[in-house]
């Protein structure tokens, strides 16, 4: 028995993403659920399902992937009580347990920054598994293994460090890039000059899958003179200051840990 | 009148870059000066030019580039001083003016980060040049022009900013990595994994040109909870929990300024 109809609730990014790459799969999208109702009918539309905006519309399927935003999911949950089939959540850094009301849950996380506009290839997304008994994580991985080539079974307790580490490096780099193009348009510089230095950094860390080995610049130089320099340059920007002196420190710290093969 | 001879103090990851790419451009390399002499005999030997350990044995030509750190740049251009030719540095954070002693002088700073066992396509570092006048600059902007595609004319203080937004875009940006390998270390997950997201982070950046519309993750949607839940299992890492703490309140600061439209 696999799974063969999937009903979503909500309609923001990944839900949309989702939808539309389990329905190109041939997979049966059943049931949209939406409280901002055009959303849902855009999307229904698109997938072929029918959008409902009263949960209490909504109707047994093989599964139910609740796809809002993380602190939704215990509402509603407790609103689809005893509809009795699988239920699960797509959030990184909420336990599996939160669905354990239900007889079948579990989480299907996709492991990948979503944006409306941009396509997304899932067969290259990392997809994390969990369920509450293996028949139900073997669904999962199956339905999983359908749209990714890169599917695992994660704990809830790894998938909140999973989460916590993607968020450094992908939502705190894509800041020290907004950081960047401030300082550049507050100097009449395009940031576009960026480019070739940004494609490298992140092309070094993928080559070489030691970013610790890749680290350059003037704190992993010990360089105290440019660093005070840089810090004035901040004098009006007292968040950035404090950034850029922790990362300095943090990046002192475990350059010299990493000397003396303390870490 | 064309630069054609070439002389490099310095042989670390920068010296060695630049002295290759000149000499395969067909710019006759003629000493190569440093204070580690297997360095500077191995990098000599490449570039078939001549060693030197005493700055005394160098002789003018027609652009000496002085490629050290950036503290040592003083006093190198110090002990060459009297040398008549046009000497430059390679630093982003150092005025012009350092070399100064000399009659003729400038920059010469390739926008880049360099390791030693990577190749860099130097004609896409944009290079930044500046120079006592207007001849300097048009002898090193034509130099620059044979190894990139992208040379501009930058003063000292726009350049010192510019080496600012690259220290958040790319040696920030790496430790942030460097963090999040860190965090899958502690929790026996493969690096490797965050590869699709590293990747698509800073495709959509370059993409969009926008790293501010491209935010994404519990911050900018000020989920509260969930950084209180991160910050939590940082406890054990005071610098990290700051840098989680700061970096996310830089965040929602920049997205609420952005909506309210005071940027």
């Amino acid at each position: 028995m696999a799974i063969k109809s999937v009903s979503i609730i909500g309609s923001g990014n990944l839900a949309t993403h989702l939808a539309r790459c389990l329905f190109l799969k041939g997979i049966q999208i059943r049931q949209i659920f939406s409280r901002n109702s055009l959303h849902a009918s855009y999307l229904a539309h698109c997938v072929r399902a029918e959008d409902i905006s009263d949960l209490r519309d909504l109707m047994p399927v093989d599964l139910i992937i609740i796809c809002v935003t993380d602190s939704a999911i215990a509402e509603i949950s407790a609103q689809i009580n005893g509809i009795g089939c699988l239920v699960v959540h797509t959030s990184g850094s909420t336990s599996v347990n939160i669905l354990a009301g239900h007889g079948d849950f579990g989480v299907f996380y996709p492991f990948q920054t979503f944006s409306r506009n941009m396509e997304v290839d899932f067969d290259k997304v990392p997809m994390f598994i969990e369920a509450n008994n293996s028949k139900n994580t073997d669904l999962l991985i199956e339905l999983a293994q359908t749209i990714s080539s890169n599917v695992r079974v994660l704990t809830s307790a790894q998938r909140l460090k999973l989460h916590l580490a993607a968020v450094f490096a992908s939502n705190f780099s894509n800041h020290m890039y907004a950081i960047a193009e401030d300082i550049l348009t507050e100097a009449d510089i395009p940031f576009d000059l960026l480019y070739p230095l940004i494609r490298e950094t992140t092309e070094k860390v993928i080559k070489t899958g030691n970013p610790v080995s890749t680290q350059t610049g003037p704190a992993v130089r010990f360089n105290l003179e440019i660093l005070e320099r840089h810090k004035e340059l901040l004098g009006h920007k007292p968040l950035w200051q404090k950034i850029y002196t922790f990362v300095s420190n943090s990046i002192m710290e475990r350059v010299t840990d990493e000397r003396n093969g303390t870490f």
